[in-house]
């Protein structure tokens, strides 16, 4: 047998604390605001929504932050995950790059979207929240959080676009699977979804309507909180679990990425990836580092937006951060990788974009699945349309090591499978997929909106 | 942290040969017959088929078969599986009862069949052979096919029932991302499938069908061989690896199980876990274990039909066996575990289970996906139906030793994940889920037709 192309650790190698990048940025993060006063956030004005220990989270500047023994507990499930030398991949492409990828779809729900979700259902639980509500596109996240809610016994209420909950029916009957309740959002049970529908029976929804039907129901409960699956820093705590395993398993491997490169929606599985690599870049140990954060052209924040101040949601229900955004109302074109379609991006994410320690692409559908059929055809695994994202842009490096003759070390966060989504595989294989990019104008007319400081 | 409940091997422990209980039995196996002369059968009647490797593994009675370096270099992808105690299944059931489950749903399709497939599609290559044809009826063996043909660059075709190709078609999109070609049986690509489509245009088709058409293929082109996912013994041997993997791992937790239990189709699944077993049985050293196969209600043949030889097909193409039987004419109900609707068991399990070896029992569906949903909301996992059906019964086993005290150790063989099942599970939640019985009228009626040896 050849080289290893599998590295694992043990149960007990599953990390005791996720890292929290906050203790080691050159500069500390812009304040958030409240979103009618734009005074800075105090943790009452996030109190409704948030159990009290991830409102901590979301400020600490502590380094380190332990990981309760009941989250491990669930993480055991799926975690420690795989990392895999794609070696397969590497003779398809005739490469002499060394490509390896983190697999964190052996979760339950098949994505990385578990290592927050299990740990936000526990602290809601232990502070005696009964129940969560939460929005979801496509629906990666509903599920995930479905699962955590079964795992902690609390109720789960799922606000799911509804133009999503007609098309994709598969993620809402795993969240019913698992207990919680799915509905279509504009919905009845909320006053802000009634008064959508009394103006349109048939509103397809957006992610920016059913977080404010999410939000509504939580304040309007005393036993019920609000979850959010990414861009907050706490969320993006939660995943350094992937980053730290794979620090550990290149350690084993005998290597260091050159180029790291991850799909980003609103940036918690890349930044869970390469927040415990940039550390080493920031303190000048690995200064050759690329990170390279990939996301679709239909919504390039990051590559065609400004670092501004915007608010998270379409209903301005959510605090105002600084961040990089198309405009909170921002509408997204139908592209398959659902989990991209977000306007902006995490703060994190943006500070240390702005500060130059990671890089930016977007890339297209089409190219994003040719490149997932042919990780596909080489790897054996079906990626999620997110993860072939960054499929693609690994293979173009990879590819640009067969002309130069370099041996780089290429890392792929690889967010999750695909088995819910073939129906986007069958119209890229049938020819029936297209591109879109997002024009330029109507960029400059959505920032016409942001809120003013 | 409690007791533990996850246990793995290291890549270098996945076996490196596979288990041939052929070796082992107390009684030989019942010769398989020529389907025209009705003789035992020869090498050279299944040449046109199978590779002479494979053919030579069906009859061995060598105890151990190597498995070669490039068929574990494929494994590696998702093997060693885990084997994980179920503690939060105990706690919901509030059972003394130890329960595992060993956990093949993480392979790139999500069920145990590409231990075989990867096997078949190697020996088929090192033989020269550049086409495989296949049938599939739900889809999890064409999609396992499809996926070990891209491992070794085959070309794969595969005839699915044209009634799942259409209502199901999210296998057959995996299996297009694979590189294979998927046609709904009958097709015009055959003799028997323009015969019957000329018949009758609109043809749902059936298994025992598309197998004629897939074997007609292969007979028909020299560049090409059949491949089948259950039934013959090699298939079994190369499914021995879950419970090899198994028995290794319970000795690191110091269990041995008292009750074995798995859902049967075909049987190749659960004999790749009891084999390696069974084995302690024959020989006397574990004369109290028990092992219970669990068949559909609706495919009763183990519990209600003849141990008596008959037809693989329906088009009576295949060899006559010896086995437990429904007759080659069973129609099935719609049941949604499509795995186990074969008419037919697999000689060896049909021997052991004749010899007193193994118990059976049937389930009916609805039971099943209550079973199904409790074991997702409790472990996570949301399993395939064809899995509901033992862990049904592993349940009321569990529920037996709350009610008499007892602690037995009971050993889940879970065969794969239900993502892509979703629908299925849907149909239960909102009640439409319906049991069928196959009638024992219809059992005497079909058996009138068996082949008269």
């Amino acid at each position: 047998m050849g080289e290893r192309t599998k590295f694992v650790l043990d149960e007990n190698e599953i990390p005791e604390q996720w890292y929290n990048i906050q203790a080691d940025l050159p500069e500390p993060l812009a304040a958030s605001l409240n979103p009618v006063t734009k005074k800075p956030l105090t943790p009452q004005d996030l109190a409704p929504l948030f159990p009290m220990e991830l409102i901590k989270q979301e400020v600490s500047t502590e380094r380190w932050i332990d990981i309760p023994d009941e989250v491990r507990e669930i993480y055991k499930l799926w975690r420690p995950t795989t990392l895999f030398r794609a070696q397969r991949l590497e003779k398809a492409l005739d490469t002499p790059a060394k490509i390896f990828y983190k697999y964190e779809g052996s979760s339950p729900p098949g994505s990385h979207k578990p290592n927050t979700a299990v740990a936000q259902a526990y602290y809601n639980k232990k502070e005696g929240i009964k129940r969560i509500t939460t929005e979801t596109g496509a629906g990666q996240w509903g599920s995930a959080l479905a699962f955590a809610g079964a795992c902690f016994g609390l109720e789960v209420k799922v606000y799911m676009v509804a133009v999503s909950y007609k098309q994709k029916p598969y993620r809402r009957i795993m969240m019913e699977t698992w207990g919680a309740r799915c509905v279509p959002s504009p919905s009845k049970d909320t006053r802000v979804g009634r008064d959508v529908l009394a103006k349109d029976p048939e509103c397809p929804g957006s992610l920016g309507l059913a977080i404010s039907e999410a939000v509504e129901d939580a304040v309007s409960r005393e036993d019920t909180h609000y979850s959010l699956g990414s861009v907050l820093n706490h969320v993006l705590l939660h995943q350094t679990v992937i980053g730290l395993e794979t620090k550990k398993l290149m350690e084993k491997a005998d290597v260091y990425p050159d180029i790291i490169v991850g799909c980003v929606g609103g940036g918690s599985n890349f930044a869970g990836l390469f927040l415990p690599f940039v550390k080493d870049k920031i303190d000048g140990t690995k200064p050759d580092l690329r990170i390279i954060s990939v996301e679709s052209a239909a919504a390039p924040k990051m590559t065609k937006g400004p670092f501004v101040y915007d608010y998270g949601d379409t209903a301005k229900l959510t605090p105002i951060i600084k961040m990089y955004t198309l405009g909170h109302d921002f509408i997204p074109a139908p592209i398959h990788a659902g989990g991209l379609r977000y306007h902006g991006m995490s703060p994190i994410v943006s500070h240390l974009y702005n500060l130059g320690y990671i890089e930016a692409k977007a890339t297209n559908q089409v190219a994003t699945f040719e490149a997932g059929v042919t990780f596909a055809r080489a790897e054996g695994i079906i990626s999620a349309p997110e993860t072939n994202h960054c499929i693609r842009v690994a293979i173009d490096e990879a590819l640009k090591c067969r002309e130069s003759g370099e041996s780089k070390t290429i890392l792929i966060g690889h967010s999750g499978h695909g088995l819910v989504d073939m129906a986007a595989y069958e119209k890229y294989l049938s020819g029936q997929l297209e591109d879109y990019e997002y024009p330029e104008e109507k960029i400059k007319e959505s920032l016409g909106k942001l809120p003013e400081i």
